[in-house]
């Protein structure tokens, strides 16, 4: 794609963190990384500064990796502090979790300790609504429910364990434990199924190898502060910096 | 199995609706079926009188009916009003739920009408615990976390859709709807997998057919009144009488 200048047009979705513009490219879209944070379905809010610039120049590099790894995803490339432009696709109205350890919900549901190692990765899929607290669904009912169908749940959990393998290897090489993240999947304008939203700290959990100390957003839902800190510190130990 | 008298031994276990009984037979207990009712994980309480009589009854056909079918389970005969004699099995820490059409939490939690037809019968898993509600389980976190093998989990799914099939089969010819039901399945002493604990309306959901009057515990969970009646009409339809 030509490093043409790009314009941004009207804003055709404003979500929890981002916003979406439609821009003067065919089948793209501008995102913006905004400020706010919010958690427990939107109940919990405030500003960080600097979050939204942080979290799109992680997101750049984690897109980047997965694309030099042969994983599809929507990213293009960053294009300003706060934004960067991205494919058009259809999201499938569901977050496939990817879980290493224990922790968040799934040790508050099934009542197990934070930390606990799964003997290997497991993917899960959530009916993406924040009326209803985004509820986990099994892949069938998925299917059933009209939602993906079951090949489109299979690429889905195949991409997402793929994404975890190579994300998990580059961020232990960094000192990060990558605990879990939450992926959504989108068709593109050629039916690929691809990575879409983003991949930050907002969206992952990331803990220091050593010490176990949280370098994500769980500081923010559990008033731990050092928010903004946490996430520069997962930009820098990913060798990036702000534009 | 002779038809010796059977003697009751020590109580093993006391459950919401049901008690279990060691006895002089090898490797059988006798199950005790209560007039208590409960819902919502044992916070509503009350006793339905001839309840444990009626599931007793209800119960010992559909157990009958799989074992013709050639469907294993704990069963092995009716003892008296109350009583059966069963199997003792090893029991999954899981509840195996089967539905038809959308009910009960399936429709609270994805936020869908009761009563939607789904494309076919779909099987969930939910770990079996009051204080954290019982909650949705994927297959895979089943297999993880060692509550099941994953052969185990495809032999229970396999197992479940059967028993879908025959009860479902049977109930229409009876003007019935199976809209959705739980099961709970152990290990016997042979290490064969079978359907364990009860098949009553405590456990399933009965719509009858035309006008999708409940004939089931939602009954009671809803304040709608006739439970017994409901239960009597239940075992009316099945061609069964109270010992």
């Amino acid at each position: 794609m030509a490093m043409e200048e790009i314009r941004r047009g009207e804003m055709l979705y404003e979500g929890k963190a981002k916003q979406l513009y439609t821009c003067n490219l065919p089948d793209c879209y501008v995102m913006f990384y905004k400020d706010d944070a919010t958690a427990f379905d939107g109940k919990k809010k405030a500003k960080i500064s600097g979050k939204g610039a942080l979290n799109n120049a992680i997101s750049a590099i984690f897109f980047e990796m997965l694309q030099q790894a042969g994983v599809p995803t929507h990213h293009v490339r960053k294009l300003s502090e706060n934004e960067s432009l991205v494919r058009k696709v259809d999201l499938f109205p569901l977050e496939v979790i990817v879980r290493n350890l224990v922790a968040g919900s799934m040790a508050k549901r099934l009542g197990l300790q934070e930390g606990t190692p799964l003997r290997h990765p497991t993917v899960e899929f959530d009916y993406k609504s924040d009326p209803l607290g985004d509820p986990l669904v099994t892949e069938e009912q998925v299917a059933v429910l009209g939602w993906a169908t079951e090949e489109e749940v299979d690429e889905m959990r195949r991409l997402a364990l793929r994404v975890n393998d190579v994300l998990s290897a580059d961020l232990l090489r960094r000192n990060v434990l990558l605990v879990d993240f939450k992926l959504e999947f989108g068709k593109d304008t050629d039916g690929q199924i691809v990575v879409a939203d983003e991949i930050s700290p907002d969206t992952c959990r990331f803990w220091d190898v050593q010490t176990h100390a949280k370098l994500d957003k769980d500081r923010f839902r559990r008033d731990m502060g050092g928010v903004e800190e946490a996430y520069q510190e997962m930009l820098h130990r990913l060798g990036g910096v702000l534009a």
